[in-house]
């Protein structure tokens, strides 16, 4: 057995031996070890912002806002999981008369946590997607223990932040192996095919997220893999609102596929504008804003590859930027016409991340719905619009079927952690299309569940009980309830 | 292009084009729908019957129960979908102080129908799990079209049962292409990895099972593949129970393991009792039922080889009937040490289809924990067992691991449809262990979330508008209301 296989098999022990202790937690007793750490990362912000900033060469405000976001998301997570929102639980009592034909038995479903899951750690958010971000924060507060892998981008930020996390787990007194770390390629595929694991949790590119998704579905026990993988992110600018907001538009667009020097998954990366209204000379004529460098070489690498290769087709052309520097890279628009974009859809149509997007512009509006059918799983779809325009209605309805999040008039990229946020969508959006990995839904892909047929009070779990001790709302013989949570 | 591709071709582009509209129902008119489906299939139970009869060897009472089960499943389904219970509903009103950390905008977030399914018929539920069972019945509810494959053990019934589905979907004014049958492997491999088609549903066995998923996943866009594949069902007989009641549980696990000559999903296949109580030798003089011939040759076949091998071993003997006929079968009863079957674990613990099971002498009730731990993905585990037993409680907390649904003093077989149903359970029980495909919550598997930003209000679906016109329960700014169908 290699050195990795016997590393990781004590890990997977140890988490397995922990998630046992902390899927018998009470839930508000999790939420309460999970509050400890967002304090103690709060507290540390000073520590980890340099650490961030110099293997991200993210900005420093950039990186205290996200450092907020994280442990804000982690209390909402905590909080939504203690009140039972993610059980989905529902009581049956027994019924003579049950029109099925035969009677009811009583039965009660919950939901329990899935055991130890392996959270690839992304490299575009060191923290909202990383050591104690959203997929860590999810499946913790859902009662499964984690196993980290480390963003080969930011090690030592992912060293420094897990010792936190530990550190605080153990102040409130969760079980030593609740949470660890790993950081080769090497661990993180022999955990995901360790036989104890029971999920996998990915944000980051399409090839190697793929070979981790059928890693995991081809075990001898497949798992669940809620990967995020890609998306461009299209925006739909009917020939109404450029006539009326054009600039605004123009600036609202450059605002978002520049921000953060264009490295979010929900980038805006293409941009539809009708022929002739004036906006691609405005996006021509914009200032495009200086950035800084990427986040690493391997992605500084992909950009300028990427970039190249859509500049020198023949349909392409450069409209703004595109001074062809490697890193940092100048924010570059492209253009081509719709009509060439369809006739090579998937040569055209890439993810290329980074500060780089492309302008499409369309001499008739029934392309955008053609463009709209031609999209394959996209994170969000952007309209900008009238309320008025005829188009809408039906172009929304298409998009709804290749997006999960559609947004009107605003921007994709500054993804909130909310109740009702869908960050996911069609493969290759997500390799899991009916999940979030952003919002309190979230929690729902980190547990299953499971019925409890005519069992005493005592030994049902407290959300099921008559005297329901633990709090959740209940769906009782069909009807939802508020549980004593709400 | 072969044949099979052709016609598959056209009959996804028919299902396609059928479930663009059927997704743009009102809920109530799909339901109205399903009860017009439900009613003709009432109504010819005279003529549906004897053809099943014919093609399963199984009694008429039995499949007169069985086409009851399955239009009020129907109906069931109908009406939860019609009344929003599925969707998760979330709407998150703007909040200029939202403590992310960033405002957050009105995000508004509901499920659309996934597109077309493929659903795969059991041999054992010629109704229930087959042309308009659970999963069919799922998925239109949901609105989503149904490509069905015919099992080959009723391909007569199946013709007849899609007849009368396709007839009352045209009467209800469904859109032509709903609903349409294949009968060959290979009709359903080419339906399977079809870009259109966007699920697939199967019960059976894991073989089959397990070569359909591994197809959904590996393609292109790899789909849900909602597969419910074998389970042995264990059941754990306590010291205290079978001093107390030993005769009565016996009765019952003999008339439970015989029910339907032992070909449900759910027959419980392992029987573990205490050593020197006594049950061993009444079940080696139980009076097992004579039954009748098996499903079709294939699983007669499968059946004896099975129980020959099992017999044959030198750690089994053979406790009662074991006859070695092979169609119909005598009832059979094989017997082992939990020593013997925890050293041959996976040998020994098989799923036998048809009338047989494995009784198991345990001389420790710790034996019984290890047991548990060494089980894989069940769909039921069953106590048998007082309620003052000090095993119960870590006994069911590690089964509550291993299985989707546990049973006090209650038999597996027999699995009712109700609210809180949960069939399924993790692999080999299930492919998607989150999910069911009996009860209600079966709905939410044809479905994936979306989530509408900054939309106008006459833009969003009805269930998010703030009049709301379609009923949903909702979770309004993170609190949770019964909607307007409660």
């Amino acid at each position: 057995m290699s050195t990795t296989s016997t590393q990781i098999d004590d890990l997977v022990a140890a988490a397995v031996a922990a998630g046992d202790e902390w899927a018998g937690y009470d839930p508000a007793g999790r939420a309460r070890v999970l509050h400890g750490v967002a304090d103690a990362l709060d507290a540390v912000g000073d520590t980890l912002v340099p650490i961030a900033q110099r293997e991200t060469n993210l900005p420093e405000g950039r990186l205290r806002g996200e450092l907020k976001r994280t442990t804000f998301q982690l209390r909402l997570l905590a909080d939504v999981a203690a009140a039972g929102e993610h059980l989905d639980v529902r009581v049956d009592h027994a019924d003579a008369d049950w029109p099925m034909g035969a009677p009811r038995p009583d039965l009660r479903r919950t939901c329990v946590p899935l055991g130890p899951v392996v959270v690839w750690g992304a490299s575009n958010f060191p923290f909202a997607f990383s050591v104690a971000g959203g997929d860590t924060a999810s499946a913790l507060a859902a009662g499964c223990p984690v196993i980290y892998k480390a963003h080969r981008g930011h090690p030592d930020l992912s060293d420094a932040t897990a010792a936190i996390v530990v550190d605080a787990l153990a102040a409130a007194g969760a079980p030593a192996g609740l949470f660890s770390v790993i950081h080769t390629q090497d661990e993180g595929r022999a955990a995901l095919t360790h036989p104890a694991v029971k999920a996998g949790a990915f944000t980051g590119g399409i090839p190697g997220g793929r070979a981790l998704f059928d890693l995991a579905q081809s075990r001898p026990e497949p798992i669940p893999f809620y990967g995020e993988l890609g998306s461009v992110n299209p925006v739909f600018v009917t020939a109404a609102a450029a006539a009326a907001r054009g600039q605004e538009i123009v600036d609202g667009f450059v605002a978002s596929f520049t921000m953060g020097q264009g490295q979010f998954c929900t980038k805006p990366g293409l941009f539809l504008v009708p022929a002739g209204s004036g906006l691609a000379a405005k996006l021509g004529a914009a200032v495009l804003p200086e950035g800084h460098r990427l986040l690493n070489p391997g992605i500084a690498d992909g950009h300028h590859e990427s970039r190249e290769e859509l500049a020198a087709r023949d349909d392409v052309s450069v409209l703004a930027g595109g001074g062809g520097e490697v890193d940092p890279p100048s924010a570059t628009l492209l253009a081509t016409a719709a009509a060439d974009l369809l006739a090579h859809f998937e040569e055209i149509f890439v993810e290329c991340f980074g500060p780089t997007a492309v302008v499409v512009e369309y001499d008739d509006e029934a392309q955008l719905l053609d463009v709209a059918r031609a999209l394959d799983g996209q994170l969000t779809a952007t309209l900008a619009a009238q309320d008025d325009d005829a188009i809408v209605g039906p172009l929304a309805n298409i998009l709804a079927r290749k997006a999960g999040r559609l947004l009107w008039n605003q921007w994709p990229t500054g993804v909130s952690v909310t109740y009702a946020q869908q960050h996911g969508g069609p493969y290759p959006a997500s390799t899991a299309s009916g999940t979030t990995s952003v919002g309190t839904a979230a929690l729902t892909r980190f547990v299953r569940p499971v019925a409890w047929q005519g069992f005493p009070q005592q030994l049902l779990p407290g959300e099921l009980r008559d005297d329901q001790t633990v709090p959740a709302p209940r769906r009782i013989d069909g009807v939802l309830q508020a549980g004593p949570g709400q």
